[in-house]
C-alpha cells in the first residue's frame, strides 16, 4: 500500500474511487457509462442537484447561497472575482504564490489595495492586525497556502464582503458561510478529481458591478441555470459528489475537523521533536492542518535528499518540498488515513535513528 | 445492448472506457489512482504529451500549431477567440444557436459582421456565397450544427484568419489545419468525455491584439505551459488520450470518414425512403453525417410520441430531437457501431410496417 501525501490532485476515499469506477461501467442502471449519455438525462440531474444538496447540508449553507460546480479551477475564480464584484478598488492579503496570482488578475479590472502580506519571511506566517479600506468592493483571502503551509481557520468579521479561495481546505472544518459572499474552491485538493471547482455565492451580492460581464464569466449565468448552462465536467461533479456523501457519512466536518486535528498535531509534534527536521512555520497558529511542511535541520542539511529516497523505499508518495521552499510537504487532506502519518512519523524516527 | 444515439456527452469506444476504468484502479502501474496524483508527476505528464501528439498525429498537424487541452467548453472558446483575435471587426457566419451565442459574446469586444444567416429557415441549410469583408480579424464558422443536423465539410478558402467550432464533427473527416487559425472541440462529442476541450491554435497569429488579456483567457499562457499552466482535467484528457488513440488503431481520420459516410448514407437512404419520415435537411451536401434530424412527415405527425416509445422499447437511447427542431436527432458519432445504424433502419422499417 502507498501512502499519499501528493498536495493536489491527492488522495480520495477508496469508496469514492470505487463509486466512480462502478458508473463508468454502468451508471444509474442505465446500460451506458457515466460518460456517454446526456447531462440532460434526468440521471444526472439528479447528480448535480444532490451534489449542490450535500455541500449545503456539510456546511449548513441557507438558501441565500447557491452552490455552483463550474470549470477552469481557482485559476479562472482570480478572474471571475474582479469580473463580478470589483467596481473600483478591491483588497487582497497576500499569503502566498497563489493570492499574489489573483492579485494580479484584479489588477486588469480596478484598483487593488493588498492590505498585508508575509512576503518578507517567504509566506512563513499569516498577517494579523491588518485594516481593511472602507470603500473596497471586498476582501479576498487564501485561506490555506499549499506551498508554503500556513492556514487561516478563523472565519473573520471583517467591515466588507469577504471572499475565499479555499481550494486547499474546503470542508477540511465547519466553516461559517453566512460571513463570506463568496467560496470557491479547485476539488482536486481536498473534495475531488481535478476539472471542477465549487463556488459557494451569495445571490444578492450578485448584478452590482457596471461592466458587461461576458456569459461564462458570469456568476449569475450558472446561478440561473444550475450549473448546467453549458456541458458541466460530468465525471468530475460525479466523484466529488462520491467524496462528499464519503465525507457526510463519515460525521460531517465536524468529525474530520477532530481527525485532522490529530493528524496535524501528530506531525508537526514529530517534526519539533526530532533533531534532524524544522518546521518552516513557526507559530503555531499559522500551521496548516492540510499541508505540513518541514525541511532538514541546518547540521543536516545534506540528508534532504537521503530523506526522499528512504521515504519513497517506505512507500511515501508526493512528499517532495515545492522549489519555493524546499525540503518537504505532507499534505495531509481529509481522505488520507491516520495510519499514513503514523507511518510517516515512524519513518522519520527511524531516519533519526540511522543518523 | 443499448444503442446510444446521444447528441453530446456521448458514445465512447467500449476500449477507451475500459481504459479509463483501469486507470482509476492504477494507474501507470504506481499503486494509485488516475485522479490522485500530481499532474506534475512523470506519468501525467506522458500523457498530456502523447494526447497533444496524437491530435497532432491524426490531423496531420505541424509545428507552427500547439495542440492544447483547456476547460470551460467551447462557451469558453467564444469569449476567448474575441478576448484573443478581436482587435476591431470580426466576421460571423450563422448557422444556428451554437453560431450564435459565439456571434453574442464577440459582441463585446467590438464590432461583429454576421457575413450570411440561415436563421430564416430555422437553420436547415448552409448559407453559400457569402462575402467577408478584407478587414475582418477573422471569419468564425461553426462546422457542424448539432441541434439542425447541417454541417460545413469543406475546408474553404477565405481571405482572413479562419476559426472553426467544430465540436461536433471533429476527428469525423480529415482536415487540412493549415487553412485554419484555430479551431476548437468540446471533447463531449466526438473525442471523449465532457470537461476538457481541444484547441488546435497556429502560434504566430497570437499576441496581436492591443488589450490586456488575463491570464486564463489568454492562449499565449496555456501555449507556453503546455496546457499545464494550471492543475488540467485529468481525467478528461486521459479519456479523450484512450479515444483518439482508439481512432488512430482503427485507421485514423481517413478510415473512419468511410464509416461514417457509410453510416450516414444508410439513415438518409431510409429517412427519404420510409413513408413514415422525412429529413428537416434538404440538400444533400448540407447534410450532417454526426447528427441525422428527421421528423415525421405530415400525414403521421401524431405518431412523434409513439415511435420514440418504440425506439425506447428496441433499446435505442437519445433520439428526441431538440425543442427547437422538434422530431428526432439520432447523433452517429465515430463510436457508433454501424450495427447500431442497422438497427435503427430496422425499428424504422418495422415501425412502417406496423402503420
Amino acid at each position: 500500500m502507498k501512502h499519499n501525501f501528493y498536495a493536489g490532485p491527492a488522495i480520495l476515499p477508496k469508496e469514492a474511487i470505487e463509486k466512480s469506477i462502478e458508473a463508468l461501467r454502468d451508471f444509474a442502471g442505465m446500460g451506458l457509462s457515466l460518460i456517454e449519455i446526456s447531462h440532460r438525462s434526468k440521471e444526472f440531474e439528479a447528480v448535480m442537484t444532490e451534489a449542490q444538496q450535500t455541500v449545503k447540508e456539510l456546511l449548513n449553507i441557507n438558501d441565500d447561497y447557491e452552490v455552483l460546480f463550474l470549470q477552469g479551477g481557482a485559476s479562472t475564480q482570480f478572474l471571475m472575482v474582479p469580473y463580478n464584484f470589483l467596481e473600483k478598488k478591491a483588497a487582497y492579503l497576500d499569503t502566498g504564490a497563489w493570492a499574489s496570482k489573483a492579485i494580479k488578475e484584479a489588477k486588469l479590472f480596478g484598483d487593488v489595495e493588498v492590505v498585508a502580506s508575509s512576503k518578507d519571511k517567504n509566506y512563513t506566517y499569516i498577517p494579523k492586525n491588518f485594516e481593511v479600506p472602507a470603500d473596497a468592493d471586498y476582501l479576498h483571502i487564501t485561506t490555506n497556502n499549499t506551498i508554503y503551509g500556513t492556514e487561516i481557520r478563523e472565519d473573520f468579521d471583517v467591515n466588507v464582503p469577504l471572499v475565499a479561495d479555499m481550494s486547499s481546505d474546503f470542508m477540511s472544518r465547519p466553516v461559517d458561510v453566512s460571513k463570506y459572499t463568496l467560496i470557491y474552491a479547485g476539488a482536486q485538493k481536498n473534495v475531488g478529481p481535478a476539472g471542477v471547482t465549487v463556488v459557494i455565492v451569495k445571490k444578492d451580492a450578485l448584478g452590482k458591478v457596471s461592466r458587461q460581464i461576458p456569459t461564462m464569466m458570469n456568476y449569475k449565468t450558472h446561478v440561473d441555470k444550475g450549473s448546467m448552462f453549458n456541458t458541466p465536467p460530468v465525471f468530475a461533479v460525479f466523484a466529488t459528489l462520491q467524496t462528499l456523501k464519503w465525507l457526510k457519512n463519515n460525521g460531517g466536518v465536524e468529525a474530520i475537523e477532530k481527525v485532522n486535528i490529530e493528524k496535524a498535531n501528530m506531525l508537526y509534534d514529530e517534526i519539533d521533536r526530532n533533531k534532524l527536521f524544522k518546521p518552516t512555520v513557526i507559530n503555531p497558529e499559522d500551521r496548516s492542518r492540510m499541508n505540513v511542511t518541514f525541511v532538514m535541520n541546518d547540521e543536516y542539511a545534506d540528508l534532504d535528499k537521503e530523506f526522499l529516497d528512504f521515504a519513497a523505499k517506505n512507500d511515501i508518495v508526493g512528499i517532495k518540498g515545492h522549489r519555493s521552499v524546499g525540503g518537504f510537504r505532507a499534505s495531509i487532506y481529509n481522505a488520507l488515513p491516520l495510519e499514513s502519518v503514523k507511518h510517516l512519523v515512524n519513518v522519520m524516527k527511524e531516519f533519526e535513528k540511522q543518523h
